[in-house]
This record gives structure tokens, sequence and C-alpha cells, in this order.
């Protein structure tokens, strides 16, 4: 749009900051990737949900420790006071709270709110999609845990991606104990997880100030540093069980209790090799509680710090049996995995959009229907409509020319360009004998159906249709 | 949740007003709606199209009338003011001015928001869901307008509603022509229409009086409501063309010139009959410049106009050649229909609710792994996850107990309980031979596979399983 169209309307002709319009390609590529994690959720026993967008505020406050700053509110147009929601979890623990059901998988596909600072270039918007799967309820420990890892591992295999992801995970138990032993007083143990959950995009000595800034010792600082370059397999725990200054701490030896048991599943379901114990991660979020993860791309030879970051975490999630609790009425806990669907769409684009792109218009029309005819052609419009009609009514995927007189060369162009496979001609003379021409369009020349066009009687037009899309 | 639990939370445990969650059966209910309203989209050669949930303040401003008093504004945080969207229409006509696309089908399946008064009975919320499709583009008169009632015609046909609806039509020319002769002013036309538009609920004497209040002398007001009685098919075209008074105002020929062609091309595509020419159907929108439409239930036997009006109309929309230039850069005619589906929904789940629901439970899962052993059982969780990971792999939906120790009735009872067609059962030594049971579980019993269970060895499992799902 140019300076002076919009002069002349005054309206900014553009989506708000930080979304986007989703069309063509992008749309038809994104809704392929929720059909794949939609159909790995139902394939782990999950139950969709749906919430509405916005919540009342006081279900969203005290929920997002320091990120509450990035939710949107709406205006207090009389009435309640509500906010778009932030994420699907918080939803999910206010329907748990509200509702009787004991256990539940569930999962839920749709777009969270966050007044951030947009960045295209990494996918990151204000308006992006979460694909949620969440087990809640009582089970043995660390079942349902290991379960979330191996969808985990699946929905990115589903993807093509299950070679260039790694999962990383920690245990907030063993985090905050190892906070306490470093000497962390209780209240600022949240707001020190925070500034250690920023490593994987800052250098040591920015979140080093930043803690310092929070009210910690340079030494303890230092002390927390120590620990969290750590990361591995099962070995790690080896290692940390052996340390005496923090094998003693209660809550470390509760959290390396359920690695322990996690390595053990994560060994039988075979995913084992996906995944890095990484002391680093600490997720910003308050309310996780015990199992926390963060799935990141593998560097590719040669990328640099920069370019991983840039990207950042595809998926993330983790255990929190205290949220549905909050809500006052019962508590039911909880663990679940959010997927970053925009993320994975850039990737998947970047690797796979011209395929697609090719797929897509392929796929849109089965039959164009044309008509042609000599000097008294009248366009045969009411002749093409009433066809369509039936095929619609078949199933089949038609159109036909908008226009009440086309030319044929018009036809076979719209139909041609479009990629449309059949045709289906009507002409005066046939018609009027019950027939009409069947031809197979472009270069696809299956056995059957002649170059030229194959005359049939009119009543045997849908079932060659069908036999020809192959859905007989 | 008791009043003592919600003074204890201190936090109010709902959903917005005029909001709700879905869950369980509505879901997969209504998933199922959209299915087959999508499909019957694609079918017409339709696009997707998903524009972001809220837009800047000025695109939506002078859209909809008086109804812009519903329109939910974002509050002011910094930065752009921003408004939830009241519709799918004018973020298409946006979509389509910043763009240069010359035609298009688009398809768009998403909630919409208006801070209207809610009514759970009549299905009116303040979010739901609208599906739309609209022809975008120049083509010859009437071809997509005819095309969209044909199209509303298929999906309550699909719907299995074929039989319940009308579609009333009208001609916003023709009313407007017909307040013109009237007397009614030019700036008085549209509040006037948004008056008549209100006689589906209101009686003649309350509309009068809205006009009388919006400037009409009782007169005028009269000679309105003798036009706007009148409805039938196309022998009303007819009658109006004979009408001297009205057949000379350019505007009124227009529109019936229209209504002609549309009639004809309905009679090709067999619609014909589904459809009611009604002169007092008026639509509240401002954006309509041609035909307009609106889908009602018909009248059961006996049924009062109380209760017909209850549901309202089920489907609407028209064509609005205007809007996409009122963003100042460029012209594009545009047709549309809009479903609502919350309305449809109640319809649905009134009447298959029952049947749906048995068959929502029995699709879930498709394989529930048990374990027994005798004295020295430990479960056999890990044989349980390798296997359920083998069969997540193969797409079969799995499901476990969640206990390390699950007793066998415990177990039989859940998958059972659960509506699982099929077990596989683990035992110690049929495991060492590379063997496990394959049951069928409930009443199903079928060829092949038998009631006690089948010994198999594992590496038979996978195929077994899909040949009894009919998944080969």
């Amino acid at each position: 749009m140019s300076a002076q169209d919009s002069k002349r309307s005054g309206v900014q002709l553009k989506t708000p900051k930080g979304t986007r319009d989703w069309a063509g390609l992008d749309i038809i590529l994104r809704e392929d990737i929720f059909q794949t994690i939609g159909d790995i959720f139902k394939r782990h026993g999950g139950t969709p949900l749906d919430t509405p967008v916005f919540e009342l505020n006081e279900i969203l406050s005290n929920k997002y420790g320091e990120d509450s700053r990035l939710i949107y509110q709406l205006e207090d147009q009389g009435g309640e006071l509500c906010s778009l929601r932030y994420d699907l979890t918080v939803p999910l623990a206010r329907w748990l709270a509200m509702n009787t059901v004991q256990q539940i998988k569930r999962y839920h596909i749709a777009k969270v709110y966050r007044r951030d600072q947009p960045s295209m270039a990494r996918g990151r918007l204000r308006e992006f999609f979460q694909c949620d799967f969440d087990i809640a309820g009582e089970y043995d420990p660390m079942i349902p845990d290991s379960e979330i890892i191996c969808l985990i591992i699946e929905v990115f295999e589903g993807l093509g991606l299950g070679k260039d992801i790694t999962v990383k995970i920690n245990h907030r138990k063993i985090l905050d104990g190892l906070f306490a032993v470093a000497g962390v007083a209780d209240h600022l143990i949240r707001p020190i997880s925070s500034a250690v959950d920023k490593l994987d995009k800052s250098p040591w000595d920015e979140v080093k100030k930043e803690m310092e800034e929070k009210g910690l010792s340079s030494e303890v600082a230092d002390k927390i540093g120590e620990y969290v370059k750590h990361s591995g397999g099962p070995e790690l725990l080896k290692s940390l069980r052996s340390d005496a200054a923090i094998a003693t701490n209660d809550k470390i030896k509760a959290g390396l209790d359920d690695m322990d048991l996690l390595f053990r599943y994560l060994g039988a379901f075979e995913v084992a090799d996906k995944v890095s114990f990484d002391l680093s991660l600490a997720r910003g979020l308050d309310y996780y509680t015990g199992l926390i993860f963060e799935v990141v791309f593998n560097a590719p030879k040669g990328a640099s710090k920069d370019e991983l970051s840039r990207v950042g975490s595809i998926a993330a999630g983790g255990r929190y049996d205290d949220l549905v609790g909050m809500f006052g009425k019962r508590q039911i806990p909880c663990v679940g995995v959010s997927f970053g669907v925009d993320r994975i769409f850039t990737v998947l684009k970047a690797r796979h959009g011209a395929e697609k792109e090719k797929e897509a218009s392929a796929r849109k029309t089965d039959v164009y229907i044309m008509a042609f005819g000599g000097k008294t052609f009248d366009g045969l419009l009411l002749e093409r409509m009433a066809l369509a009609r039936e095929l619609w009514k078949a199933g089949i995927r038609t159109e036909f020319s908008p226009k009440v007189k086309p030319k044929l060369p018009q036809q076979f162009k719209a139909a041609e360009s479009a990629g449309v496979p059949l045709a289906v001609i009507l002409g005066e003379g046939e018609l009027a004998a019950g027939q009409a021409r069947l031809k197979v369009l472009g270069q696809a020349d299956k056995d059957g159906v002649e170059k030229e066009g194959r005359l049939l009687a009119k009543a045997d037009l849908v079932p060659e249709i069908k036999k020809y899309l192959g859905v007989v």
C-alpha cells in the first residue's frame, strides 16, 4: 500500500504488532503439523479440551512470576475483568479444579497471547500456537513423566525431526536443593531460578550480575555457577549422589530418586539417548514442582551458539503438582508438555516448503467442468451447475468457470494452472444424447482414460471419476 | 465448589460470562460438525485463511453500525489499540485489501467475540464459533451468490438437517428501493433497515415504534409494513414487477434482475424449493450491498413463534461489494455465508447426543497392554512400556496401567470400562518364549481371535492388531 493510499483512507492496513495472517502454503503446512501432532496425542489416549480465549484476571494472577507483565488485559467495559490466556496450562488447571475428573490425558491445540518483544526471525510472536498434552491425576511415580518424554520424541519423529533434537531435562527439587546448599535464602529461590533459566541465551557474567542484583553474594552465585555447568546422562546422577555436600539434602535426594526411575523408564521406551540431564535448565515459570524439560535443536556442524539460541526451545514443560490446588478446591498432580508450533513451522518450511507447495496446489480440486459449442453456444451454464451439484453431492471437489459464456481455452488454462487432474467437457449435441467427455488433464494419463477424453454416458461419470481418484 | 472453598481461595472458579469450556462428548460432536462443514468447503474449492484474534481498532470501526457497541476492546497497555474480532468477514476484507489476490474462495472456522447479553438456552454466547465461506472477486452476476446458497443447502444436508431448514433471501437494493419509494430519507435507510431486521423476533407494533423513534412518520412506517409482510418464491418477483409504484425505481429494478437470475441458477442446482424470498429480511450489519440471506429452522408442527425465534438464525450472510474498498486500496466484490455452529450444535446434540456418546467412548483407545504373574510378579512395567512404544510407533492407540504392579482384574476393569476393544496380555513365561496373548474384550468376538486370547509370537502382534482394527 502506498503512503498516499494509506493517507486517503486514514487506516493503517496491517495486523497488530506481533501477529500475522496464515494463508496459502503456510496454513496448509501448519495444518499438516497439527494433524501429525494431534494423531500422536490421540494415540496416547488424549482427549480434547477447549477453553475460552480469555479468563478472569484472578484465575491468571500469581501463576507466572516475572512474566505476568506480559499478560494482555481486556479493557474494563463494565462487568468482569478478563485477560487473554498466557498459556493453555493454567486454563487446564482451572478446568480440573472446577470439575470432578480424577484422571485425564487432555490435549489442546490453540493460540496463546504474550505482550513480548516480537521477532519474526526467531519465530517469536505475540499471538502464537501451542500444542499441549498433559497427564493429570495420581499415578505411580514418573510413569506419566516418562510417557510425556516418550511422546515428545514421537512427535519429533513424526515430524521427521527425530534426529535433530535433544530433550534437556532437570528437576526443580534438585535445582532448589542445590540453591539451598549453596546458601540461597528461601524467598530468593524462584527469582534466582529465573536468572539461571537465562543461561542458554546469556553468558555467565550477565546471569551472575542478575543474581547479585537480586541479592546474592558473588560467592554464592559462583557456587551455583559451579553446579549448573554440568550436564550428561545417568552417570551425572551417580556423581551427584557421591557428592557429600549435596547428597544429604532431602529435596535433592527426592529429585535424584525421581531421575533414577525416569532413566529406567526412558530406557524401556528406548528414548534415553535423546535425553540430556542438564543442571542449568531452570524454566522461567513459577508453577513447576518436579521434572522440567525443554526440547532444543542439535547444533549442526559449525553452527554458532548465537544461531542456535535464535530458534530457542521448540517444546517445553514439566510437572506442576500444586497448580490445581491453588484454586482452593482440590489437589491434582499434573505433568505436561507444550509444543511451540511456530518455531517448528519455520524449520519445516525451510526444509520442505518447495515440495509441499506442489502437493498443496495439486490437491485442491478434483474436477473442472467445461463447456464448448458452435455459433449458437449459450455457455451451458445451467447444465454445468446441475452437474456440479451432482458431483458435489458425491463428495467430489468440483469447480467450473464463473462466466456465463466462457471460452474453451480459458477453461483449460484455469483448470491446468490450478493443477486440477480431471475435466468433464459438456457439448450441446453430446448432452442431448445423455453423454459427456471425461478427460485427464496435464501430463498425467492413467490407464483407461484416453488423452483425447472419453465419451461416457452421464450416469457413468461419477463412478468413473471416483475410480480415477481412487476413492471407490 | 462450596461457598466456603470459594472464600478460602478468594478465587471465583468459573469461565468469564458468556463463555464456556468444551470437553468430553460436546467437543467430539463439535469437531464432527467442523469436519462435515470443512469437507464441503473444500469440495467447493475453498482454501483456508487464519487471521489474528484481535485487529487494530481502526480496522473494525465503521463496519458494524449499531452493533459496534458489542466489540470487546483490549486495554491500552501502551502501543497499538486493538479489539477482539467481531466476525470473520471484516478480517477477510482487511486481508484482501492488503494482498494482491484477485479471486479466492476462502474458508475460516474460528471463534468471534460479542459483548451481547448471553443466553445458554438460545445457544447465544459471547465467545462463539463461526464457519465462514466467502467468494471474493469479479464473476458474472449471481453465479457466486447462487453457489453460496447451494453450499448452504449442502452443509445442512451433510449435517442431516436438509429437510429442517429454509433459506430466507432478500436483496438490499430492493429493500433500500422500497424504503426510498415509501419516503424514507437516505440517511435513515440503514437505521430503518436495522429496525426491520427485528421483525422475526418482535411484533410489528414494536418495530413500528422503533421506526418512529428513529424519525419516520406513522404513515411512512405503515407503507413499509405493507411491503415487508410479503414472502414467497419467483411469483413474488413477478408481482413486484407489476407494481407500478415500485417497478420504476432503478435500485429495485437492479435487485429484481439479480433475483431473477438467482432463481434460474438455484433451479439448475435443484435447491430453489429450499429458498423463500422474504421482504422482511433486512440483516443488521451495515456492509451488505446486494443479496442477503438467513437460514432458519422450519416450524415443527404446533411450534410457537416464540420457540422458533429462540434458536434464531443458524447461518446468514450476503453480498458486500464495498467492504474491501473501505480500506482505501482496491475494490473486490464479495459474497459469503457464516454458519453459527453453537446453535447447530444445540440441535444436533438433542437429536444424536446419546448415540454419539457411545461412539465417542468406543473410539478412544485400540489396545490396552496388561500384565499378570505369580508370587514373584514384578508388574512387568518395563516390558509394558517397551511394547507400548512399539505399538505407538505403529500408529496404534495404546494405553497401559499407570501402576508399577497392577492387579489383573483392575486392568480388565480399566480397559473394559473405557470401551477398549483389544488387550495384549504379558506373562513372564510367555514373554521369555517371545510370545504374548491378544484378546478381544467385551462382547465383540471377531473371527480369528479367540475369546480366551490367542498366543502369538511377539513379532506377529502388530500385524494381527492392525488386521483386527481393519487398518491394514
